[in-house]
Parts: structure tokens; C-alpha cells; sequence
């Protein structure tokens, strides 16, 4: 690549980290400020912004997208509008700059209080949906965070015109414009550049498909918060209300098939299979979904005269994203989570049951970001949590894990208040 | 490198995975009881473990260590007394694991409680303390996580000793050997497979040199907790005591000069400088701790004849890690914060002051992991925070920054309760 390019990225990154410094101190309302100020713009500005998305829907129909595609690329009036609506509800948040999350006395008088911060700056590296550039930047800002954008070549003239918004509401609210910056280019060269700039830029989220989010977190230096996709499990108990078990693994597998929180994979303990399974297929059935199934399973459908696949090894791992669904049948509820530790992708499952005990277990022992009794998995969402917003939902381990929301976006540090001490 | 021995490192991280489950439901008594037999057996096993050590001793002889470095390897009966007495003290700390730390009900009944689980497996990557190897075992095993160690060429007959005692315990206590495990070789090439198995392995902890630490966070897929070394900073305001300032200055450079703690830097208000500054380093002179002052200090320091040199570039960034310090002369508390966020490496910096809101805005606006007011950057540490135990102070801002303890072992996971609820 060019050198003029990596100086420019590079520059783009010194500018966020200084922006950062002037966000981390903003009062609430200054923030807010700049928030309700884009809310205004982005309806205000909505003749600009539609030329702007229309550039990136001609290329992409020259390029063959298909019609789904293009949809997920429009903007709309009414698109706007919503947008706007998000940003003021964002506004309404709490602050979770400042908060003091523990208090404590040392015996020596020492008064150490761990204070929420920003993390500093954040990188966020997705793909084709606009919203997401809205999205993103307003968390980040909500947050103190300084944000650096940078948007698949999609939606790059829709992004550099929401890009010029949000720098003219930073600026509205005397916030550094440079707090909130669009990587001026989609060429692959300046992500491996930002992707270094370790000393710069303190976290990256990908947001987007499997292969993104790989490529990101091979290639980058500076840690990364991935949110994959998920391979989401229910598990009927042989304790399991039948009522129960079919309204909730009907739920979670048809209400949105498409996105990370729909189940999977369904497993049935064998003493209930033969009348349970039956049921549940049935009801999966009518609404269209598809079964494959182990070689028990299928026996037991079989004689139901329910129709089926057979499931293959890589569909007992699959994330379909479709009405589709794997089924399978486990001995016990250690069975169950066995399997589900080996085969799910850690990020939701549910138990059906009416055994308080077994749900206890369960709910120990299945390592996921969300483990559910008697609820559809379609609830592991920061909305359905409560949080008001996410950036999304975090398949790691390390600083957050599950939905991500504004307190997510930050981390603390020790503030200690003494009268003299030394240490002895 | 040898696919034998890729088999091998990808085997030790398949068998901790499995054992990382038995341990992250095992109950506090099990874990304490495999930490009581170590305790008992380290200096059961005292003969065993110095004549393991005796081997590396040699070679460190014979590889022309330092007496220093020498010193650092050397297990005595004392010594292994002292690491059984911190086997008792983790194990009389609390479980962090199981700790619900917040629970909301929904408007729709489903009860969320954010529950406190063990990270999984951790690698500890580090270099020649034999200490390290039973610290870090016995604060994995404590919070529930498995762990792999890959300690230092100098140290390896220590450590496979060690780890036999290690997995003799756990046995001892009915839970897996497994838990903790050496990589039974230093080969590099051994250590570049374990940092890409990101399926396997959930935290990466590099204990060592800046160089070490490098390495592994430019080289891992595996997310880092990186734990460099500190560049702090102590600023006297114009509103300093200056018996303060004299006693807080001289322990926090001099109490222990080679730790991350220690201050390196030295910044004075312009407007007390001509009588503060001679005060202080006189003071400092007396302890024994040579100065270096940028422009503005030399010639108060020349007026007041005290000893200096000239500060560097280098000497205004650095981390002397030795008797010496670096002073620079600013002009208010904004220029100190600008001064301090640019060149400190953001661990522990300390503002004295009999001003509450200068030190209110200088504990704000420093983005550093401790801010102190009126007292020594030294108590930036896990045991002086109260945290009982500590695997390092993170110089990073994802997950954990300042002294890890126990809960920064941790993980979090929602455990959900419902009573059939559907997403509408």
C-alpha cells in the first residue's frame, strides 16, 4: 500500500485518540446535546442522504445484488425517521461515564474507588448496513468513546454523507468532530493499517459475517470483541411441560430463523422422546420447518409418520439461519449439556423443564452466554436484557460477554484518595 | 516444527478444555481441598523440588547468569515455605465463581441474573520465576479456570517438578491432573501453536519482559492481557504540601525502584517550582536517586546548587526501573494531564494537592489505571487494594485493568428464568 494511505489512517487514529481525552471529561448533557442535534438532522438532511444511498443502490444493482440485498442498503424517509427515533432514545440512557461501581476503606485510610471510564477509542469494521454506522457511532459517543468507522464498499457514499452529519452534531455540540471518523476508504490496505495501530486505538468491534469477523481477529493487534453468530440449543427434559417445550422451541426457531439468538439444534431425553418429540415436531412442522435427525430421532419420527432428513455430522453443528432444524436424542440432562458444550458456538441455549434441580445443573454447568429455563433463547438480546441498546452480542469470554450496552462500551479505573500514605 | 509436537500442545489444550467443565462447577471445598495437599506437599516434596532446581542452577551457572538472576531461580526450603504459606492464603480467600452480580426481572417475568463463571482455559506464558508457576496454578485452579503454563528454558526442570506436585493434588482432591498442565518443552515453535489455538484456549497471561509480552500479543489469536511495565508520573500542584510532597516523592521512587509502580517522572507547577522543587530534590539526592530535569527544572536545580543532568527526550518517556528520575517543570494542572496522558504509560500517577477540585480534575482526566491524591503510586497492587491475591497489574483496558484478582479471573454468564416466555 501506499505510505500517504497508512499516514492517513494512521493521523485519522491520532485525531480519535485526542478527540478521546476531550470526550472522556464531557458532561452528560454536552453528549446528549450532540445526540439530539443529529436526531434532528437526520430527517432534516434526508434529501442528501437518499442521493447519496442512491449512488451506492445503482452500483449495486450493476454489481447483481440480489433484491433482499438491496433493501438492507436503502434508506427510506421512513427509514430516516426511525433512525432519528433511536438516537433519541439513546440519549434518554443513563450515562455509564462516572458511575463509582465499588467503594472501599483500606485499613491505612486509603479510600479506592473503581470508577467507570471509557475504554478510549474504538474501531468499528463491518459491512453493508447503514444503520450500523448510526448505530455504532451514537454508543460510542454515548459512551465518551472516540469511534473510528469503517463500512464495507457498499454503502461507502451513504456512510461518508452520514459521516459528514455526525461530525456537523459533534460540532453543533462543541465536541471534537474528530471524535467520530469515517475511514475515508474501503481499500483493504487501510484495515490492516488501522488494524496495527495498537498504541492508537484501544478496542475493535467486527460487526458482519463469520469471515469478517476471522479476518479481523487474525490480522489485528489490538484486541477484539467478536460477535459471532450462534449455534443455539433446546433441550426438552424428560421433566419438560409438553405445552411448554412446543411453544418455546417453536419460538425460538421460527420467529426470526435469520439471526444469532434462534435455536438450532433440538435435543429430547430419551424416556419422553417417543410422545415428546412427536408433539414438538408436529408444531415445527406446520410452521415450516425442516427436521434432520440422529438415528434415534428418526426412528421415533418414522413411526410418527412425520417427515424428516437424515441429519449429517455437520448439520449437528449447524447454524442454519433458516427454518431448519437439526434433532437429536440425549440420555440424560449431563448428556445434554455435553453435547451442547461440544457442539453449540457458547452463546444461547434453553432447558425445558419443569425440575428445578435439572434446570439448576443445566444452567451451571452449559457454558453460553445465556443459559435459559423454560424461555425462549430468542431473549439473549440487549433489548430483551433491559439495556436500552447493544452494539451487539459478544461470543468472547474477555470483557463482555452476551449483549453488549453502553456500560459494556467502557472499563474502570481505580480513583484513591489519600491523606499522605507511603508505603512502608 | 514437528506435527508431533503440534499434536502434542493441541492435546494439552483439548484435555484442559475438558477439564476447565469439571472445574467450573467444582465446589469451593473441592478446590481448597486440592490447594490444603499442595500447600502440605511443597515442603513434603522439598528434597525432590532443590534437587530439580539444582539442575537449572547449574545451567544457569554454566550459561554465565548473573548472581541476580541466579538468586531469582533459587528454591531453598524457606522459600518453598513461603509459597506453601500463599498456597493457604488463596485458598482461605472467597470463591468468586457462582457470585450472582446483578439480578433484574423483566417486565414479562423472566428473571435475568448475571452470574460470575471462570474464563475457561488460561495460558500463562512466562519467563524464569519459579514462583510464577505455583502463583498462577493456584489462582487459576482457585477461580475455576484450567491452566497451561509455559514457563521459561531456565526454570524447566523446576517447573516439571512442580507440575507433578501440581497434578498430585488435584488428584488428591478428586479433580482432574488436567487442570494444570506444563507444556513439556521450551521450543518457540511449541509456544506459536498453543497462541493460535483460540478454540481451545480462552486467555492468554504473558508475565515477563516488555519483550516477551510483545511477542505474544503481536502472535496470539487468543485474546491477551497484557501486563507491561509502568512510566508513573507524580505531579506537585501549586497547592502541594510540601512535607507531603517530599515524603510521597522520595516512596514512590525510591521504596522499591525496580517494580511497576515506582515513579519515574517528576512534574512541578511553574508557580511553586523556584522553592517546592529544591525541597523535594534534595530530599530525593539524599535517598540516593540521581536527577535529570528538562530546561526549566536545570536552572532552578543550578540556582539551588543541587546535583542533576539534563533530561533527554528518551528521559521524559522513560521507565528507569533504577535510582533515577526524570523532572519537569509545567504550567498548570491541564498541561501536567496533557503531559502525563502523553507520556506516562497509563499505570499509576498520583497528584498532591490540598486543592479537592485540582485533584478532582487531574483523577478525571488522567486516563491511567490508578489516579492517586496525596498518596504513593506504589499501592497500585492487588494486596494493598484488599484483593488478597494478584496475578499482575493489566495494563490493558478490555476486561481487566489494574491488579487482577480472583473476580478478574472471571468470566460472566446470564442464567434466565422463565415460566414459558416467548418473543412476541
Amino acid at each position: 500500500m501506499s505510505d500517504e494511505l497508512a499516514q492517513q489512517v494512521t493521523t485519522i487514529a491520532q485525531q480519535a485518540r485526542a478527540a478521546s481525552y476531550a470526550l472522556a471529561t464531557a458532561p452528560t448533557a454536552q453528549k446528549n446535546a450532540a445526540l439530539e442535534h443529529l436526531a434532528t438532522l437526520l430527517p432534516a438532511a434526508s434529501e442528501r442522504l437518499i442521493a447519496a444511498n442512491k449512488l451506492d443502490l445503482d452500483a449495486a444493482e450493476a454489481n447483481g445484488l440480489t433484491a433482499a440485498q438491496i433493501d438492507r442498503l436503502t434508506l427510506t424517509p421512513e427509514r430516516l425517521d426511525h433512525l432519528a427515533e433511536s438516537v433519541r432514545q439513546v440519549a434518554a440512557l443513563p450515562d455509564p461515564v462516572g458511575a463509582a461501581l465499588e467503594t472501599t476503606t483500606r485499613p491505612n485510610g486509603l479510600v479506592i474507588e473503581k470508577r467507570r471510564v471509557p475504554i478510549g477509542v474504538i474501531g468499528i469494521i463491518y459491512e453493508a448496513r447503514p444503520n450500523v454506522t448510526i448505530d455504532c457511532a451514537i454508543l460510542c459517543l454515548k459512551s465518551g468513546n472516540a469511534a473510528i468507522l469503517r463500512g464495507g464498499k457498499e454503502i461507502f457514499h451513504t456512510n461518508t454523507a452520514f459521516a459528514a452529519l455526525l461530525a456537523e452534531a459533534l460540532a453543533a455540540a462543541d465536541l471534537p468532530a474528530e471524535a467520530i471518523q469515517l475511514i475515508p476508504t474501503t481499500d483493504r490496505a487501510a484495515l490492516n493499517t488501522l488494524l496495527k495501530l495498537d498504541e492508537l486505538i484501544h478496542c475493535i468491534i467486527p460487526r458482519g459475517g463469520e469471515g469478517l469477523i476471522r479476518f479481523v481477529a487474525q490480522n489485528s493487534t489490538i484486541p477484539v470483541i467478536k460477535h459471532y453468530t450462534g449455534v443455539c440449543c433446546i433441550y426438552l427434559d424428560k421433566a419438560a411441560d409438553p405445552t411448554l417445550a412446543s411453544a418455546i422451541t417453536v419460538n425460538a426457531k421460527t420467529q426470526r430463523p435469520g439471526v444469532c439468538n434462534a435455536a438450532e439444534q433440538l435435543l429430547v431425553h430419551a424416556d419422553v422422546a417417543a410422545t415428546l418429540l412427536p408433539q414438538v415436531a408436529s408444531a415445527l412442522i406446520e410452521a415450516g420447518v425442516e427436521l434432520v435427525a440422529d438415528g434415534r430421532a428418526a426412528a421415533i419420527l418414522s413411526t410418527a409418520n412425520l417427515p424428516h432428513g437424515i441429519a449429517s455430522d455437520e448439520d449437528l453443528r449447524a447454524e442454519f439461519l433458516a427454518l431448519k432444524m437439526a434433532v437429536r436424542i440425549v440420555d440424560s440432562v449431563d448428556d445434554a449439556i455435553a453435547q451442547i458444550n461440544r457442539d453449540s458456538s457458547g452463546h444461547s441455549e434453553s432447558i425445558i423443564t419443569t425440575d428445578a434441580a435439572t434446570a439448576a445443573r443445566f444452567q451451571a454447568a452449559v457454558d453460553s452466554s445465556a443459559v435459559f429455563w423454560n424461555a425462549s433463547t430468542r431473549f439473549n438480546d440487549g433489548f430483551e436484557f433491559g439495556f436500552g441498546a447493544e452494539i451487539g452480542i459478544s461470543t468472547d469470554r474477555l470483557h463482555a460477554r452476551g449483549p453488549m450496552g453502553l456500560p459494556e462500551l467502557c472499563s474502570y479505573k481505580y480513583v484513591v484518595t489519600g491523606t499522605g500514605q507511603t508505603r512502608g
